[in-house]
């Protein structure tokens, strides 16, 4: 039996132990400080067994997929106790700090560095489903301070799961994540909230929204104790994005004012050249 | 027959000359300025034939869908050209400014103000479907200036299209539409602008982009003929909502700033109650 152990339990966590169960050669394990999620781990299947840190000892696999903020310390506990042959990675949104930490550890070379780009707006191990990843990116960062064995293993792991994946530098990740996830979970979340504040009748709300609002507000479900920690943590490109996603707020809101119907079509026209990117990624 | 003229063949006139055309004894005439359009308006059997603005004159029907810009225009020279029994209706997403313009008109008895509220973010005939306005809401405003028995007539009509309608008075209408609909727009275009700006290489979008990502931008893919009329005439509430938009956005940036991962979490777990919200639009 092939032992893997999850630490951390939730969509993200929950989704993978739940593929990879599905070879029956394995055995999951899942670690997770929350005792209800490791309960409903456990009653959902998602699981074999809960299991405490140590039990990463004689793992094959070790998967980190607790909230950024408490990767690294959980990535240098986790290397400290692995034998020779263990593959760790972890699936964090944000990758500069946690290969920061670890860039000295001398069990470096069974680090991967991964993101699995994938997610929903719901989270917990209820919110786990075989298939999160199917079809979707993958990102290893640093893949010359892995085993080149233990980076194979990875890949062959994500290629299991059906994702591409993709090299990238750890500073190149952080700066694009900002822009392509971590800003429009920022900008969804400020729409719901100025929504909320100026229709305190949620009545009108139910009657007035459709889809469009639904569509850009989705993100706004999404887990504050899974998102909290990725804006702080990619603190410097999260800010970054907000500055120049307000600037263009203010811009498009001055032209409004000045009533310049032309610059106000000209930037929306030139900003629907996004539907060629948008086909791309359906596709 | 029943005569039936649908003036502007885009998505939303368009889909409702579909659905009306469903029940064999209406005749429905399309008009609009755009002669591609006109003809694949007939190409694709949404319309009968293809009119001239005089043909309203013997209509039981007449659907203004021009972009919002044109509607008082538009309505005043049809309520000018119909006979007493025509219902005439336009479709806008902006309601004051046409109430406004038609008040005075012998025939506003003849007129109702109305926003059915269903849309995609695609353009034109080819965009057009049955089936858009299914379980969608329909907002009519001063539901009292309409002739009894043509308020019915339309409301009978918005039923067939299987329509829930409210009334609201064209104020209010136009407020609460700026948050939940006109705002989203603008959110969404902004957010497509900043990340082709920061992002001039697409392959990294396609690459890192996710499902998060193609659901907060979707509506920037959306008509500027359409929408950057809508943002001019609702003007005072669009740039009202964008304020407090913009005011949320800096607030939340100045707590990343400053580290207060507390408050980025507080603001976050509040705005969730946005889930609620969410799950009565999708029942």
């Amino acid at each position: 039996m092939e032992k893997v152990v999850v630490i951390g339990l939730g969509l993200i966590g929950g989704s993978m132990a739940l593929s990879l169960k599905q070879n029956h050669s394995r055995k999951i394990i899942g670690i997770d400080l929350n005792s209800d999620h490791a309960q409903q781990a456990i009653n959902l299947g998602i699981v074999d067994k809960i299991g405490e840190l140590t039990t990463v000892s004689d793992a094959a696999i070790v998967i980190i997929a607790v909230p950024v903020d408490a990767i690294p310390d959980v990535a240098v506990a986790v290397l400290d106790l692995i034998g020779t042959e263990t593959l760790v990675f972890d699936v964090g949104s944000v990758k500069e700090r946690v290969c920061d930490r670890i860039k000295d550890h001398p069990k470096r070379g069974n680090f991967v560095a991964a993101h699995p780009i994938a997610g929903t707006e719901y989270s917990g191990p209820e919110a786990a489903f075989i298939g999160l990843f199917k079809k979707k990116r993958n990102m290893i960062c640093e893949p010359e301070k892995t085993h080149p064995k233990l980076l194979e293993k990875a890949c062959a792991l994500f290629e299991e799961l059906e994702m591409k994946t993709e090299m990238m530098c750890p500073l190149e990740h952080d700066k694009h994540i900002a822009y392509v996830s971590h800003l429009s979970h920022i900008s969804s979340f400020m729409l719901g909230k100025t929504v909320l504040e100026i229709e305190p009748n949620e009545a009108t709300i139910f009657a007035m929204a459709g889809s469009g609002f639904e569509s850009t507000v989705r993100l706004a479900k999404s887990s504050p104790a899974m998102w909290a920690p990725i804006f702080m943590q990619n603190k410097t490109n999260v800010l970054k994005s907000l500055e120049e996603y307000i600037r263009n707020l203010e811009t498009f809101k001055k032209h409004i004012e000045n009533h310049e119907k032309k610059e106000v079509f000209r930037i929306m026209e030139e900003t629907n050249r996004i539907k060629n990117i948008l086909n791309g990624i359906s596709k």
